[in-house]
């Protein structure tokens, strides 16, 4: 990779940084230095890198190894200085706003999500209080609006999808646009941004001013997934299970694109949590969709869904092949559905709160190669575990693929090892296999992928 | 053509038409016949097509020939029923609010320009009287904002171009967008839509909500260049030449990309008026530019001005091959002097008013086959006439090629006769065997172009 | 009077006219000078007056003769240089921003008016014209705004009240404040002030931002009665009868306080027109209302309209003595009425279309001593034309009061006569001669009323 | 007094209270017991008494002793079932909007007081601490907002005041107004009404939208002085020595009127500070006013400030008499040197920082008849103590004055007693006497009144 151009500036917050205390400027200026600073040097790399095309944390983290971001106390508050930030981010010298405002939206998360922990509210030993931080994070980051009827669909799939499935995407996105719902996905490339572009063109053509494109993220991702410029709401969590509890709560229904690892942990997850006893009764509209080129890859991941989990799984979601108005159409129906719902029970359209998610679900897992080892997939366990611990597989094969901290295991140990029964194994097997060769474990033209997995039946 | 999918609505005004008096309302019903309507209809029409990819009007027309629009009067105002409208204007039924909008503006402008004429106020006999009836018609159409500062950019160019010169466009769309201007064109697609489109992006990431889209149009070439949906001003002008005055009054600076017959109308329109004399020290930022493939184009344009207006009309714009950045750093520049000097002569900034047109632009040129060869275009004229005549000679090869009444005469007296002497019509005939070679006369895979005149020399 | 503080100032438009064509700018030029010029200093006069406490048009005159106003054109659009200006109207140099807001009303108004006469538009000829004009001016004004649900409550009531009744209209505006409804009067003091000044401490508590406060004034009467500075809306009408038609036609209802000859005036115009039989099925809710000690005058109203217009048109109104809350809570029951039968009608809200108002009612009343004499006040006429009679006879009265051109002519000629059958003329007689008594021909503290009027049986 | 009319009813939060956690609603429905329930219990009396006319807290809470407040918990959020509440806070039986938002603000700043104080983040124990509390508490409640260019007057003087004074307070307010400044006050009636109501007309006038009325409270205060319904953003600090650290810090100059005890606390306070080496170039501006009739009270209580602190306390302030374009004018040069000032040191405009407050001003004085009794009044100590011992000797007669505990004291112990040196007690016993002698310690009409204190020699 060639030097990139590069710029030195010095940028002042705007929105809620704007008013902070001396104490939490000094604090935001002790995290300059330490593990703190390490992430956010890296968020904010990801953020200026908006709109490049590498998957690689390593790579980009490579590529502005000169790169030093410091924070300096003023009385009046805080100011960011820049030294080797990618030129790409200014125009004649000024930085682009929704740069600036998403880089200072990384500064806010960060060290909110580290100052709450200091505090005594957060209580992480608990359910309850793992869904109490999820809240006051995005609370704090002004994401949840009081009194907006339910309309945020969250659309999940590959960052790194062909171009048929991408235009797919984005005419998903345009005909939810067009009837004035709002986009939340994980903010970078591909699936990410596709329904992002599309629903702006149409919400332009429909005049709805107030679109929100709604994208959470977490460190470890970041990186890879750079915020396509189009989130005008980044919000960045501090692991993958809060960012996936984010999701579910915040959205009011899911529509799953074609992806690859990371879409199918989501998947995983989702599945997991509405087969949960106490969620029954509640609506929550999800559909899988692609175009018609995918349809195979859709029936492959409905097979396995169903010899894994079985056919009470299957119940929970819809496929719909080519036809992004039936899409919209159904999610508009569906949501008519939760509003009624929640309506009744007088829970907020803001927060699910009455959804159940087992602290299995909540629990960070650690992608080592041990705790990869140590998962059970067993064929008789209960389908719920079950679907937890497949989620918990997938979790580690994204680390592995894209994750700096994942990648350098494996560069050190090797392959994760994946054992179990083989009714679970093989269905697993398949699926992996597939996703390898329909290119949907890395970027296309990249290099051949190398799993970084072995399944062992 | 297959029979194309239609619907029945009926839609309600929005915008300065809710506010109607009886005998307004009077007046619109009687639009709802004779040939007020005929014209009406025609825009409706076109404005129903936004988005379709048809570029001639006789198509359009035919495709939809059951279309009708009725204009229903009620107490409260007027309403408008539709019957056999294109299905794709509407999203589970109801009109696509920009759709809808720009509905009511060509009802809005159709009608005001009526009105206008019939008052005493409207003296069509003075070129001041017929600036004055432009002024009226932008400003009733709330085009003209009081003390915003100069960012309306122009930008000329054909609305069937390549795929790489559309990118192009897009990109100093882009540019402009990033620096906060406002795009105005004439509100079709190809390079119509491209800068809108990059700039809507733009806008979108420097957080500038108010982003202007302006298209200024006319009755005969809306239905052959349907307003692509971006466009959320939309303004009909009664005619070509209220059109092109339009663009040089509201406009601070125009960008010219590749286009054929229309684009070279525009532009040797504005070279006359820029050489006019009296507009010496008036600073109006002129860039023609393209990317790299076009570089020819843009020398053969710029050497036809050289070999027939002379080198003095060559000072008044520049030509920036392939740097979106350089054209938007320089039209940045252009806009500020334009600023300093009207706030030095105390002139507003919504409406050039110190420009000089000569009533040779302005008076309508009927492209009947009489007139086209009754022009003049000789040597050793007035520079000035000779680009008026130039500029009426393009007009009448436009119609010819997309305009419904020229495309009709031509059908009946085969193609226009155009003479002149040698030294202006060796250039001309070869610009336009250039612009045919280039497919620039039409759209790109249609039919081999039919020339529509004759260069006799 | 001593001299008073001058200043001299200049200032430019905001609104409506920062965006004319030089031929508008040309045309207010003229109006520099000529009798549109005096008209335009005299209402400027009055506004720049704002606040202050003379109520006699001439003595304003005669304090600030020195006053001139300027109109100059420059490229830009038009600004005015006030010579000798009232130095209330300013702050540290600076106009007071709805000073100068109303003064741009006034010069849109006189302007907007000349020019519509000129034009084919206007019929002054016939009833449907003149509502017509009406619509114009108010349209013009920016005053109708479509889709607002029915909520202008016109008060009506002297300019010149006790402190008693003057804190009583205070409350009832209150009162319809916090029923967030909105104010419309003659824009003067007194009733034409309390009402707006304690619907505006409403709409704060209730922290309804759009309040509006709509004062509709009238040459002849502006300099009496400045407009009092909550006005947020000022339009000046060309005449009393146009003005008395733009209360009815925009105020969906009213409420009537105590007042002197102009409150009679309104009073029985407005009962003219409801009394027509094309009114009957139209809902216009009407309130005759006072504190406790204003019951005898409300009650003499009461018995003038009996004894000369008979028992029908006491049917027309309601009274409601020392109750704020009873008068706001019938009068939303009342606009309730309104939407609901404008709805049924497919009426506009913010025209009332349907009201029929007679041509007897419309033409302008000149009251010259010939005019004033001729009236026909008959015990036999039809109801309806006594009523439109009994109308001017009030208006040549307040004339003569307060009017600078009826000051003259009672100076010149003596008093106006007044003949008719003693069955009218008595109750008349009585109900004038307790207006002196009751202080309300003029205001208190002034000098002793001299009558401008004799009446003869 | 007779019993009140009152009503029940359920409301809901509007604003910050809208999105609550679970958890945060549950501390919420706890506030419904215990003793956080009698502080908002009060509060909340307090404000639906808005706008009567008791200063007495005891009498409140007597008349309305049946009023009950109970904290819902319901899926949604929070909501509020009030009974027995004052039926003038309601219109129609909906509680009227300025109200509504003040219970929330109540409720809001008690909670997050509480909650504050359990986190880990508060130091009380440090001078430091202490202001970052207060900091937090004010942007908890959103009163700071960044980049707003100096203009908060902060408007101290007595809630009881003679009708001439309430007027030129009025005057003053409408002055300022006119100059778009925003007004602090303690949220009451008298002095903290009259700049409010002015500035609101003034407001107005100039079409400034924004206009800010902040009011400054705390618990023991809010019952006797009942925020003034103009306010419209209200805080409840938790006590004085917090909500007089709000003022200073977030005030940008002060306006001290004629008032008694309170006024004199808030005085001695402000000079105390001011007369800190630390603050010596801190541009404060700070102007004592009243009208001709106050003077003088003015001249009293400046010999009274030079006999006890000295000429150089006397430099820190000045005196205009009856003269509100002065003080407005005044005012607005001292705010242009903030500015100045402020962003030479790039300090927050919203937030004085640089203001050193002297941990003796910061720690809470609880007024006991021994804390009374002890405290420290001697001729030979720094000017510096004593101006915090004399604020500290005011404070407890307020208590003793107005606050329902400090009554309660009264009633059982008899009056206070202040010692001190004669060179300061006299002084001190003067200017009490003829706060007694102009009924500034009381309202007048009340019964007379019988002082709270002895001042011993």
């Amino acid at each position: 990779m060639p030097k990139p151009n590069v710029i030195n500036a010095s940028v002042s917050p705007k929105g809620s940084l704007e008013t902070l205390s001396q104490r939490e400027v000094q604090q935001l200026s002790a995290a300059g230095s330490g593990s703190v600073y390490q992430l956010f040097r890296q968020c904010a790399l990801a953020i200026l890198n908006t709109g490049a095309r590498i998957d690689n944390a390593k790579t980009i983290l490579e590529a502005y190894e000169d790169f030093e971001v410091r924070i300096h106390q003023q009385d009046r508050g805080v100011r960011l200085e820049l030294l080797n930030a990618p030129a790409d981010a200014f125009v004649d010298g000024e930085m682009i706003a929704s740069t600036r405002e998403m880089l200072f939206s990384a500064l806010r998360d960060i060290v909110y999500t580290e100052s709450e922990l200091d505090s005594h509210r957060i209580d992480l030993s608990s359910s309850q209080g793992i869904t109490d931080y999820v809240f006051h994070l995005l609370r704090n980051a002004r994401t949840l609006r009081a009194g907006v009827e339910p309309k945020m669909v969250v659309c999940w799939g590959g960052h790194s999808i062909s171009l048929e499935e991408y235009k797919y995407t984005k005419k998903v996105g345009h005909e939810l646009g067009l009837r004035s719902l709002d986009i939340c996905t994980g903010c970078g490339p591909g699936v990410m941004k596709g329904p992002m572009k599309g629903a702006t063109i149409a919400h332009a053509k429909q005049r709805f001013a107030g679109g929100r494109y709604l994208g959470l993220t977490e460190p470890g991702i970041i990186a890879a997934e750079a915020p396509n410029p189009i989130v005008n709401e980044l919000v960045i969590l501090p692991d993958i299970e809060k960012r996936l509890e984010a999701f579910v709560r915040v959205g009011h229904g899911i529509i799953i694109f074609p992806g690859g690892a990371g879409t199918a942990e989501e998947f995983l997850y989702l599945l997991g949590i509405l087969m949960h006893p106490d969620n029954r009764d509640l609506p929550f509209p999800v559909i899988l969709t692609g175009p018609q080129s995918a349809a195979p890859y859709l029936q492959q991941l409905h097979a396995f869904v169903g010899e894994t989990l079985g056919v009470a799984a299957q119940s929970h979601y819809s496929i719909i092949i080519n036809d992004p108005v039936a899409v919209a159409r159904q999610m508009v129906e569906g949501l008519q559905e939760v509003k009624r719902f929640r309506r009744e029970r007088n829970d907020a359209f803001h927060f699910n709160w009455l959804l159940k998610i087992d602290e299995g679900f909540q629990r960070p897992f650690d992608p080592t190669h041990e705790n990869m080892a140590a998962l059970q997939l067993g064929k008789d366990m209960p389908r719920h575990t079950l679907a937890a611990n497949l989620r918990r597989a997938f979790s580690g094969i994204v680390a592995g693929n894209v994750k700096d901290k994942g990648i350098r295991l494996i560069e050190k140990h090797g392959p994760y090892k994946i054992h179990g029964d083989p009714e679970i194994m093989n269905p697993l097997d398949r699926l992996l296999q597939a996703f390898v060769e329909q290119h949907r474990m890395k970027l296309p033209g990249g290099a051949d992928y190398v799993p970084c997995y072995r399944v062992v039946t």
